[in-house]
């Protein structure tokens, strides 16, 4: 057996989420029928994450074991072949050693939400960002967004379905920079709960219409209450952009 | 009647192209008919660029005369709320002189053209840009790209179908810019002959694979001649950015 680590890109529209449906189509099946397809091997893809239906991936992490001998490039090529026409990429592959995990051996995800912060609707950008009309103030996003930063239960910014054992997070990072009528949120963690981005990013677009003071956040987040939420944010604009590894 | 100026993105996938066809969808189609909706009035929309099948808009401009008294900002949401569930949206609409034309007072007409150069396939962007799997020389492009500004007998680079009364153009910018993988032409002229830009890529592609010399490029250009045209790169990277009035 061999341990390929691969590097995914994939656009989360027609896809139920990352992890393996029986109601519909995931990026999880698409790569392990395209595996089978090379390989007759029936085989399971691990992620460093398991996204949502309609979330992206810019550079998601991902393995697989092979008994067949085959080069990382050559697996990598078929892969790309036979995982049409879905729209999933493998942008790399290398070899790995057995004990390496994409979930368990990852140090830190990092995810991008796009916002496209004007009146007119999203044409060729439709669900690959959050269109928002009203006028945000990013850098009251921003400073707000400070006060998430750090260890903290997070149980106003978890899914009821989320199966974290603890509601307990230490987020890195969670910047938000404007760039025109573009606004990118930057969320950096070990781990993240099961919604964890949307549900602060749907909480920082209200503070950036003025709905929401910082105040406001500091007090969901004190809550530790699920039906404190503001708003989850739409999956459209959220993008699996990395994991790191030691 | 009051002649108003439209900022117009559009996703150029499921239209035939800018203009008014009889065999299929058009953005000047599908405007012409959100007008209608919104006015009663069958109004002729007149752009400062006619675009291919495939190719996008992120900042056309184009102009409309309505009889009926209306605000821009009201003409401009009513406009984006009938022109749905056609990929195209009213960025901004502001009301003109009579004399103001859209596509003859037009001073600069600014395009992008975007590469992705990798070997996986495109996913989320599929449509969006040229993906060209061979490692691709972005310095050498620029460098070969110089040749092209300026004034010049552009019939290598137009097509047979182009219906300018003379193949003479300036060519006022024509850079080269490497981020990544993502590899993006940028292309300014007071004009463009048809599929110009297309062509000039096309060839730059061939010259970033080193499979043409910039001496080739020279002589491509110097010969006049359209059986000399390297590649016609195709639509999918191609984004009308900006126009330019006095």
């Amino acid at each position: 057996m061999t341990r390929f680590a691969l590097t995914v890109e994939f656009d989360g529209r027609p896809f139920m989420g990352w992890q393996r449906q029986d109601h519909g189509p995931s990026v999880q099946q698409a790569i392990e029928e395209a595996a089978f397809a090379v390989t007759g091997e029936r085989v399971a893809v691990h992620a460093a994450g398991r996204t949502d239906a309609g979330v992206h991936g810019l550079g998601m992490r991902a393995h697989l074991d092979i008994a067949k001998p085959i080069a990382a490039f050559r697996l990598m090529e078929a892969l790309n072949a036979q995982v049409r026409p879905n729209p999933v990429a493998i942008l790399e592959c290398v070899e790995m050693p057995e004990d390496w995990h994409a979930r368990f051996s990852c140090l830190a995800r990092h995810y991008e939400y796009r916002i496209v912060n004007r009146r007119a609707p999203l044409t060729w950008e439709k669900g690959l960002a959050w269109r928002i009309a009203a006028d945000l103030d990013a850098e009251a996003m921003h400073d707000a967004a400070q006060l998430l930063v750090g260890r903290h239960d997070f149980t106003t910014f978890r899914s009821v379905h989320c199966q974290s054992e603890s509601p307990l997070k230490s987020l890195d990072r969670l910047d938000v920079v404007r760039a025109g009528d573009r606004i990118a949120v930057y969320a950096s963690a070990r781990s993240f709960l099961h919604h964890q981005v949307r549900s602060m990013v749907g909480c920082l677009g209200l503070v950036g219409q003025g709905k929401w003071t910082a105040g406001d956040l500091r007090d969901a987040l004190e809550a530790r209450d699920r039906s404190r939420l503001g708003l989850n944010a739409p999956p459209d604009g959220l993008f699996f952009v990395r994991a790191d590894y030691p």
